[in-house]
């Protein structure tokens, strides 16, 4: 097994690190912060995307496309907005390069924009910008539409995947007449994204709302899910907005109401990205290599031929065939690796490295008994299976394994789940074991505050789950009307 | 049929971008140049990217992502390509905004960057650069790699989807051990586009390559596929690109051959853009609206219901649902217009000006008599079809309407291709009724230039079709291996 990976026990991050490079999902580009997606990296983040396109369609939103410069103006039309993204961000400020004296390629002074141009951090404000013109009567809501694109937030400090300058993600943006319409988007949204990240990554969620601090820049109120990652720190994969009127206001969007007067528009706005690519590797991977959920993997199941001679790897690739017809009739995603550049040995070895969860093996011996090899990625374990049975055996491990991984997280989360009362526990159990701790806090941004100077953590959410128990702050005491879960994040 | 659009012969450039944003398609966005794709519009390029990224799959290439951003300097290292391209583009400077004394958000002159970064407009350079990283040996190759993406190119004079400033695309990147295998590649690119835009687009192309003066920046040789619009200008439908050892060079990728010598690799790229979404809307489409081909159209069958009273729009929803049910049974996309918001007659002209393939109009008459009204949106005409046929007569129609307008638009190009033998009779012919003209050329870049300056017309390409007859240049005199095929062009 050795894959000359750092162990997550050595070290967690560098573990992360080398596993997304050898693995082959992402590496850093010579452009500071900017990643390339490889293609294994890749093809995982088209299935994310095509489940939840299916998803965003199938509750009635269009996709479209919208431009990726934002003028400057723009941004300071809504005030905490500009705070929130403006600032750290890529501008352009010319339009041309030329050949100065000595040839070398120059920006063209004369070629400087009037005005200059934010490469979207966010499309809030060219959006809202563009529905002015589209919304005019009830008629013209609800307006449902989400974007696939590139963004840009110049990060000082990233990682692949989980902080990039230039990453990718889909931004839904939707308008709505009045303001429970838009408040249960805002929900239904954050129920899409927690029913994908549990039943296609296999991780489980906390869904909550942000607090005022941690609000998106803009929003009225911030939906999340949250999800705790094997070192005990969480990660949230993806928020929903409740917008309210303010872009509306600040890009003047009105309709006509059933009864003829003229109201702001209601917005929502949510998103994920490709930060996800960073949480399943995180939730499920070890030190062997990615695991990968079968409802996500690109290869759900790859057949290794073991041959000495072509006698031998003709008969094996004739069983091999077959058997990969009749998965793939059953609707699974198999690949038989008949490369001969490659032995067999270094193939298990890659196919580990690369999470496909069902390996299927199969040699002279196996022909001679009717059989197949069949080891399993998230166990390690390894299985001799009849012919007769092979194709309902494997597919029923799909969803077996999936299964599995979805519970072997859930459990993680439970045992480093800690409730606690007074300040010092937490301050105790932040730094001896970490995780999710669920406390009581008085509700104040200046609390909230202190605890992150002090500890580093932050409130993660304010859950949505029915333990609505009152009780008082673990900091000063005051009374709390439940509590909240912080961890230390991503 | 009172579209309000002005009509082709009165003003065809003006009636192409009433269409365009009539019809749903795009619109001009606050920034300079870049376009805002709608929702109708990008249901399209969603159709077209859906079968294109199957056949480039189904011929082994994998989709990857490389970042938005390049160095300045990778441009400068292949000379041709920084002058084709990195002349007029969006130039990244700064990357941070700060409130001025005023509370004005300006750029913080401190936060300049040390290398100028260029919004793509086409990323050979940062692939190229990555590529050394990925090719060591033979066993790596060949490497055949795709990435949707948006691009910026600065043009000053925009259209709608013909020229914008941002656009979408896919640039293939391919590399090759051998000259032979890389040429095949880019050969093989061009009919998959050919074969893309001639079936799905139901668009003649005319297969060929480019004059030297007319090929990508940094390529051996462009490959092309030129289509006809039906205002008599060419349209280059897309290219694909064989590059030589070009960027191999400029940025040191090699490869161990399997006799372990160093060599430097081969190299394609080839792309289609959002463009082609222009060459659909000139193609087929008339003075009443857009006319799409059912392989493309979002929904191929519209169903509109004719009722007085809730009675009737029940009884007529009911047959409406049914036969929706039996269309998509095979395999047609189909929506039921049930909206009471707007009346039949509105809904007609808004699926005309659409262009949705069939639509299919039931009412209590029909109920009566067991019929349906269906009209084409080619041909404009109706028919009235028992219930009993319905659905193969409307499956048939699919085939038909997608053969006829592929038809229609080849006799358009056939009586719109005029063979001349003298200078005199080309620019008559480009004067009088332009269109594709064939004619004998030199094969100099000086002839070229003269006839593009005297009459505005270029060489689109040299046809690969087998009429390969010598003669003299219809300028010079000089001998002249083929005909060449000229045309304005888009």
């Amino acid at each position: 097994m050795a894959k000359n990976l750092t162990t997550r026990e050595e070290d967690y991050s560098k573990w992360y690190n080398e596993l997304v490079i050898k693995a082959d999902l992402a590496e850093n580009s010579g452009v500071r912060g900017c990643m390339v997606i490889k293609p294994y990296g890749f093809a995982i983040w088209e299935r994310i995307q095509a489940e939840l396109d299916r998803m965003f369609k199938e509750t009635g939103h269009q996709n479209a496309y919208f431009p990726i410069f934002i003028p400057k103006s723009y941004f300071s039309k809504e005030a905490s907005h500009v705070d929130g993204f403006a600032k750290e961000c890529a501008v352009v400020t010319h339009y041309r390069l030329k050949n100065d004296e000595n040839g070398d390629v120059i920006v063209d002074p004369d070629a400087k924009l009037e005005e200059e141009l934010i490469v979207r951090p966010t499309s809030e404000t060219i959006i809202w910008d563009t529905y002015r013109k589209w919304i005019q009567s009830y008629r013209d809501l609800p307006l449902l539409i989400n974007q696939w694109a590139n963004v840009v937030r110049w990060e000082m400090r990233t990682r692949l995947f989980l902080r990039t300058a230039e990453f990718l993600w889909q931004e839904g943006h939707t308008a709505h007449a009045t303001e429970n319409e838009a408040i249960a988007e805002a929900e239904q949204m954050m129920n899409i994204y927690a029913e994908f990240v549990e039943n296609y990554m296999a991780i489980p969620v906390i869904k909550g709302l942000k607090t005022e601090s941690e609000r998106f820049a803009g929003a009225l109120e911030t939906y999340c899910i949250e999800s705790l990652m094997q070192d005990g720190k969480a990660l949230q994969a993806g928020t929903s907005h409740f917008l309210g009127q303010n872009f509306a206001k600040a890009f003047d969007v009105k309709f006509a109401t059933k009864e003829g007067k003229q109201e702001y528009v209601w917005a929502t706005s949510w998103g994920v990205s490709t930060r996800l690519m960073g949480a399943l590797v995180m939730t499920h991977s070890d030190d062997n290599g990615l695991v990968l959920p079968p409802n996500l993997a690109p290869d759900q199941v790859v057949i290794v031929p073991i041959y000495r001679n072509d006698e031998q790897f003709d008969a094996v690739s004739e069983a091999a065939n077959a058997v990969m017809k009749d998965l793939r009739a059953k609707g699974l995603r198999v690949k038989f690796d008949n490369r001969d550049t490659h032995k067999p040995g270094w193939k298990f070895n890659e196919y580990e490295l690369k999470g496909v969860p069902v390996r299927i093996a199969i040699g002279p011996k196996d022909l001679e008994n009717g059989t197949f090899e069949v080891a399993r990625r998230d166990t390690l374990s390894k299985e001799v299976i009849s012919k007769d049975v092979i194709v309902d055996h494997v597919a029923a491990l799909m969803d077996e394994i999936q299964e599995q991984l979805f519970n072997k997280a859930l459990t993680h989360r439970s045992e480093n789940t800690t409730v606690v009362d007074t300040y010092d526990e937490f301050k105790r159990v932040l730094q001896e074991k970490g995780g999710f701790i669920k406390a009581h806090w008085d509700g104040t941004t200046e609390t909230e505050d202190q605890i992150k100077k002090e500890t580093k953590a932050t409130i993660r959410c304010v859950p949505l789950d029915d333990d609505t128990e009152g009780g008082s702050c673990m900091v000063t005491g005051k009374p709390s009307v439940r509590k909240v879960i912080f961890a230390k994040a991503y």
